[in-house]
């Protein structure tokens, strides 16, 4: 293994170290383990907490500030974060109007946020879960009962953050974000298998000529293992299997996500992005807005997922509004 | 080799058609080759064209757009573009008040942007040439005479965009454009080689337990090499080997740019900005401002380069105004 590191163990507490740095708009707590805005809590503003196991960067903390979220938590590599990290982060953003979760839908990610929005509602305050289950590639997986949540966490973040911003009450801001990961499809493909600094070697190995078709943010099995086939035949299998898990009929918007896994460079991304324009235009979708980069990630995993969101005009507006975050940003 | 492509001679255009598809911004030029902004030439504006071989994404078609470059020109990849493609990029984008040509030491830049501002001078054009070669890690290689063009690049486009975008003149524009690179030093190291398309293989061998030191964004020796050391190691030397080409005073400000390339996931790239903030700290040295991602890099290469600017007061203030690009954008 080859990384930019120093101990293995240590390597969650020193990236933060590192943003905590970079970013001094963020406050990042090195003892309870969370990422927040530095201005939370904001009397009168629902408060977003998003979080799971790190590996995934940007996602979440590089997604915290103004017009997104107000905590992240952050658990080690691939591990859930604990509840009372959870607890504590939704304490220190709660402004008195609640607060929303976004959860990937991942076992130890339920379980610990559920537990912690219990704790939470035992000291008095009110939390509402948005479950964010996108990728359509599997029904379930070894880390997951259900679809799991991948790319559209980002979007679910960007859109309900915003609608938070503005004044949004608390069951509206979770509504939008439930509605959005319902109306969202993702299907990733694998060249290559991260490597977790703790066990040093790739999580799991692919001959030199086949991918992983649908596989996980943290390498999980996707549907089947095939040789390479052109990026073009590629992005059409995913579209049909996105397309066909959540129709979207002619003449509808979307939004969509071409995220790299980590490992990928971007001139592919963008020939990716080429492909999914040209599907989409032949059956008559109208892309209406579109990100292309590495937000939602697995590591140094070469790889990329595509999400397709059919998209309302107030989620198009809300995802236009001002965003101020390491890893997203316009408008402000 | 595994990539996200179809056929290996089509990825430059692909891709670009790609960017063009993502960013209707942005106006490509499929056939002369370059990347403008939609609303170039702006009269009375000087304009800033760059170019290179791609492979470096976003670099530099991803930092076309208002506050920074007014087009691009991407040569085939690791591959200089040609005269005839900038010249036309550097005449759709004339306003009227001069062109500043940005072009990183490699010999074939160096030859076809000169070949090109001479054919645009005998067109009444007036073009200045502003030279980046921060690259400190060695001082002649395969593919220069002199040092290289790394990350100041970066730096310099956004600095010299945004003078350019208030009004500044010509002579002016390309005046801190050269401040920039002059006060610039960069150090690289490489994990891995990246794969060229064309090449099909990585572009050089290195054992498990080694790296490249000083290597360049087309994987050129560097150096050295040696066994892999920590994080908090690698940063030292980088920083030792910056700072005795480029000496930086107590209490001096500077820009750091932590820059992944490619193939290096965010979560070690915020690890070493926070050993690079430590070690500045201990100099006494400010840092004013910071970049921590993906900005020119080499493919898929596992790798990063440390950039350190000495910054002015202008130089601040001309940094954090507004940009609107693909890979750059804030305040806009």
């Amino acid at each position: 293994m080859k990384k930019f590191i120093n101990e293995p163990d240590d390597v969650v507490a020193e990236a933060l170290a590192g943003l905590a740095a970079a970013h001094p708009e963020l406050r990042v707590d090195a003892n309870e383990r969370y990422v927040a805005r530095s201005d939370a809590p904001r009397q009168g503003k629902v408060a977003l907490v998003s979080g799971g196991g790190s590996g995934h960067e940007p996602l979440h903390g590089g997604f915290v500030g103004p017009g997104m979220l107000d905590a992240a938590c952050p658990g080690e590599i691939f591990t859930s974060p604990v509840p009372d990290q959870i607890l504590a982060a939704t304490k220190a953003v709660d402004g008195g109007a609640g607060v929303v979760h976004v959860v990937k839908n991942y076992t130890g990610d339920v379980m610990n946020f559920q537990l912690a929005a219990e704790l939470a509602a035992d000291e008095g305050l009110t939390v509402e879960t948005v479950l964010v289950d996108d990728d359509v590639a599997v029904e379930n997986s070894t880390w997951t009962a259900g679809r799991r949540g991948t790319g559209a966490t980002l979007l679910v973040e960007k859109i309900a953050g915003a609608l938070a911003e503005e004044g949004g009450k608390l069951g509206e801001v979770a509504a939008i974000g439930r509605e959005v990961n319902a109306a969202s499809a993702s299907f990733a493909y694998a060249l290559t298998a991260g490597t977790t600094p703790a066990a040093g070697r790739p999580g799991f190995d692919l001959p030199a000529d086949e991918i992983e078709v649908g596989v996980g943010i943290h390498g999980e099995p996707g549907r089947r293992r095939e040789k390479l086939r052109p990026a073009r035949e590629l992005v059409r299998s995913a579209l049909d299997a996105i397309l066909e898990a959540k129709p979207v009929d002619r003449g509808d918007r979307v939004i969509v996500l071409v995220n790299g896994l980590g490992g990928t460079p971007l001139i592919e991304l963008y020939l990716v992005y080429g492909e999914v324009a040209t599907v989409l235009a032949e059956r008559g979708i109208e892309i209406g807005r579109r990100l292309v980069g590495n937000y939602v990630t697995s590591l140094d995993m070469a790889g990329l997922s595509i999400t397709v969101t059919r998209a309302t005009g107030e989620m198009l507006r809300l995802f236009d509004a001002p965003v101020r975050t390491p890893g997203l940003r316009w408008g402000a």
